[in-house]
């Protein structure tokens, strides 16, 4: 079979993580990536001889703008530009700084080809805002899409879970929000609390994902740099009971019930585990929810989730690479395909 | 007229703020403050030769166990045992470590002295769990009173206050707990949020002070040191709307509306304001609440606080001592007195 | 006696507390402060009535660009422009943003106006670069003077202490450094630590104020808000041993000497204790210095200073106002007259 | 070739670092690992079927006063006792938590296993105190021998290498160290710093490995988890330009001479950077050292390094092995076999 070409615009946090993705998929293959400058981590890639996951070879190629002479300086193989890049490949996936993918949608739009968006441009940069689990199927076929944000993305997860087996009709959220990645010297908070206007743009874009569902919520910023925690109050359409919620957020393979009676005791515990099972990067894919903070109130069912900011999307956009090219049609066998070659769902009995 | 004779045991960081707000009623004397070793805000009360708010002599006594040598050693002057105090007070505002408490009620007992406990001890310590503005007239005449906790404290205000004016059926709440006061060297957290096991205390405890109400909610902590944020999500009986809930917060003296128009943006602004106030140690008794946070969701009506933990107990301790003594047999009287030696409210239009 | 008048340009952290140091001075007048919005600061001073310290009205006059209007609909009275107040005063302490200093030097100069600039102007700005007590006399008469900044004023004060006694060749500092203050929110650090190319500006700054000693450093930022450390590695023109090190430092009234076993385990403890004193925002103007940490290196003295980063070059810029306006000819009348006003040096023995 | 037989006790922070670093060796066997509760670390290799590097089984033993039935109840595989685990090995890797060690040493004496302990043991429970590269062949056929602590690990090969060159006299450090690893719940700092008494352990260890140096210096902790930086003020018997000591460092196999051009600009930044290059838990077994920190002071060298304090004892713990075992009699034998089989210094022009 024919392999899906993909290349990926943006080096940075999320891009090296979908490019490590995609490296994973068997349908994929990753032809190349594409940056503006040697930063660390493409100064790690060639610390490694452009060699990714699985002994691939990440080509890279340059966007307009780029100092050369700055990679050949530090013997950094450049394979072209970014518009070589474009040329090869069925689909982009554009991590590029927010903003930037909507100029980058021009080249793409030149050469005909299809891309996905991160959860950092307009909504009205893709044709459809799309969730690997929410809303597979309206993204069959089409040739932009955008995926929600890291929140937005975890959030979904847990409230569709409940949704497709219960009915949910609204939910409200509090994001306790790490405020910068590990290595991150361009933004941080020190020794405060920081609160954003509400509603928050997680609960508005949740809404557009499942518009059937009234949401809100509040973010507060807070000086950590490992994982968001959300604490959901949802109101099923029927009365959810512990046992009820917890029954299907364990069968969903892209959410991990912890408990702190096995030492999970917070985001930090979570980053530590992905660390010892090994994964890259210290990466996690599911996102974690505690058994021990699910409680009832009159009708809501109660939750708190862990989201791993820098990894969560991943899956979800290898689906939307699926939806876009018609790998799979539906939900159920997109989904399961990026599962199966990330590995997720493995430890689920 | 005869002012009320008081003492306080354990000059921490809740003893000190209890001791200065003693000393600021007219109709209150405080008659010294209790301690066991000469810890630094002993020392730095010795270094204004003993001298509190007002001009006021704070005498210290010592509790049992104390080396008497050492406070010689550091010349700071001692002027008797916690007995000799507790002889000579109608009433102990007992702040001592969480479970000394318990202990100490034996002396009061012993002397017939009347005390006010912190939210430390066990609710079994007294004959009330007391909050000044929600359950004032249960504490009326009683001998042991044991205050709410400072998220407890700072919660109900704000759910009491819509509760009187419009009803309120059940509360969840999200707990963004700072972990350690400034200074504190013997608890912290590092890059890390913790949970803990739902539902939290304080969401219990609301619901003993206003049985009428059903809570629940999740605790969450974080690694700053000032003022715990709380996201509320309220069910009223009928529909509150924005303007209602508005309305009523900023009627209440102990509540602070803020906006981050203002330039509020989270709890270390409302530190920073208190310090540029120029109240003492920077602290503040009122509990912010975010105008910005407010947002309806259904039935329910969402706001965010922040809690002063230092500060925010005590004008609740004093109206306790009020109803405990009788001198005032109502909220709204015993309150108000409160307020008026506190200087609290004086912004409010 | 006509007092000395004088002006604030910029209420921000330091500038309202270089207004609060003048309005203690007895032989100064507080003519006013110039701010250009109505920052929490600002607003902190409305909601007092514009009082401040010892019960004196801070006039307020806005600077260029200033939108009345907006002070106008919070009720903050404004007195006039900028150069009203510069027309009123003998001299200006200018604490505006870095940079603005240089052209508000303009209006100065139109006015035949002295002024203090602080750290964060270029030393072109002004005829001297100015330490309190390192180089008093260089500052006598002139009309334009540049403070050092906070780390260089705390740093030098214990270099200097020594050098007078004993002698200092040389001195290699490592400077831990606290990356916001209190209630920052536009800049932070979280869970990392950032350091700057070697050598540090405060050494190089100390050697402009002390060209006979030969400095260097390296300089770490650290995600706090409170007060930096640096440790000192000096070396003497003869053998300094700790306790000829702690004799001299003992003496200082700018530098208080802690210990661990008294219970100053770091920055966080002199914050909490200068709050305990009861100082107003709980700042302190003396350096703190651990005896725990002095130490003897061959020829080098070793030891550890900690910086209260808000406060600390508030006692030198009224040392410059004596300085350039000639109230005091020589340092130690001129430092003396500073640490009566402000209450320095009245806990040592 | 017999391959060494080697156990590990404790499977904690360093314990499951070292058991991949034995892993690792080919002329080396991990016959298994000890640990007393199903931590996360034990959960996650149990998640992975007990498979750690290289698809290599690590086989659990369980140590006097686990509870096996608990083991049982979440499937976690166990091969037997600690004392059976011992009797299979040559020598054992000792990191159970301090203290813990010097009772092991009774079970390893018994059945005539020689072992190595980590930094939190006393110095008595060894033969020699051990560092790969300073003094490698102290330790060679010796049966008890206990590892540098991290910081002192790292600092040495640093000084060592200078001192190797050049012959280095004295040394102060100023120590600004992670006050937790990324995880840690049971120990924190938040929005302090705080000191100890001086001079610092890391400094009289040196002395004790290095007795020709004479070594001080202070230490502060900081809340952070990545990585502590020490600077480092050595006296060299010659003076010792910049140039000299780089060219030095740029040499030495596990020194990493990084930048702040190169975007290292933290602790961060050099954890971040061994996740990009995909090591195993984020890993890096080389200190970091910025080129842009080192400056001359007289006679003197100032530089900073980067400690990775989770991994850095890895390497000289394997060198112990050789040592002790006699597997290589030199240092240069010694600490080469562990370096090509942990891939150190691969990155080296």
């Amino acid at each position: 079979m024919r392999k899906i070409k993909v290349g990926v615009a943006g080096y940075g946090t999320i891009g090296q993580r979908l490019a490590d993705g995609v490296a994973l998929q068997e349908d994929m293959e990753l032809v190349g990536i594409a940056d503006m400058v040697p930063s660390l981590s493409v100064q790690a890639l060639a610390e490694n001889d452009m060699v990714g996951v699985n002994g691939i070879k990440y080509n890279l190629y340059l966007v307009e703008g780029a100092d050369k002479a700055e990679f050949d300086r530090r013997n950094i193989p450049v394979e072209g530009t970014f518009e070589d890049l474009v040329k090869k490949v069925d689909i982009m996936l554009d991590s590029a700084p927010a903003g930037v993918g909507a100029k980058n949608k021009e080249i793409y739009e030149k050469y005909g080809v299809k891309a996905i968006f991160q959860g950092g441009e307009k909504n009205s940069v893709a044709d459809v805002f799309f969730h690997g689990y929410a809303n597979y199927e309206k993204g069959v076929g089409k040739d932009y899409l955008k995926l929600t944000s890291c929140n937005t993305t975890g959030l979904i997860r847990s409230v569709d879970c409940l949704d497709r087996a219960y009915g949910i009709e609204k939910v409200v959220i509090t994001i306790i929000r790490r405020v910068a990645d590990p290595g991150d010297y361009h933004r941080g908070l020190t020794n405060a609390l920081q609160i954003d206007k509400a509603p928050s743009h997680q609960a508005v874009d949740l809404m557009t994902i499942m518009p059937h569902i009234d949401a809100t919520g509040i973010l507060v910023h807070t000086p950590v740099t490992h994982g968001h925690i959300i604490t959901v109050v949802a109101k099923g359409k029927q009365k959810i009971t512990k046992e009820m919620a917890l029954r299907e957020f364990q069968k969903h393979p892209r959410i991990r019930v912890v408990s702190l009676a096995d030492g999970f005791k917070g985001n930090a515990s979570l980053f530590k585990y992905a660390r010892d099972l090994g994964n890259r990067r210290g990466d996690m894919y599911e996102i974690g929810l505690w058994e021990d903070s699910i409680v009832e109130s009159g009708d809501d069912i109660v939750y708190a989730i862990n989201i791993p900011q820098e990894s969560v999307t991943i899956p979800e956009t290898i689906d939307a690479i699926r939806a876009a090219t018609k790998l799979q049609l539906t939900r159920e066998e997109g989904t399961a395909a990026t599962n199966k070659y990330l590995g997720i769902g493995k430890f689920k009995k």
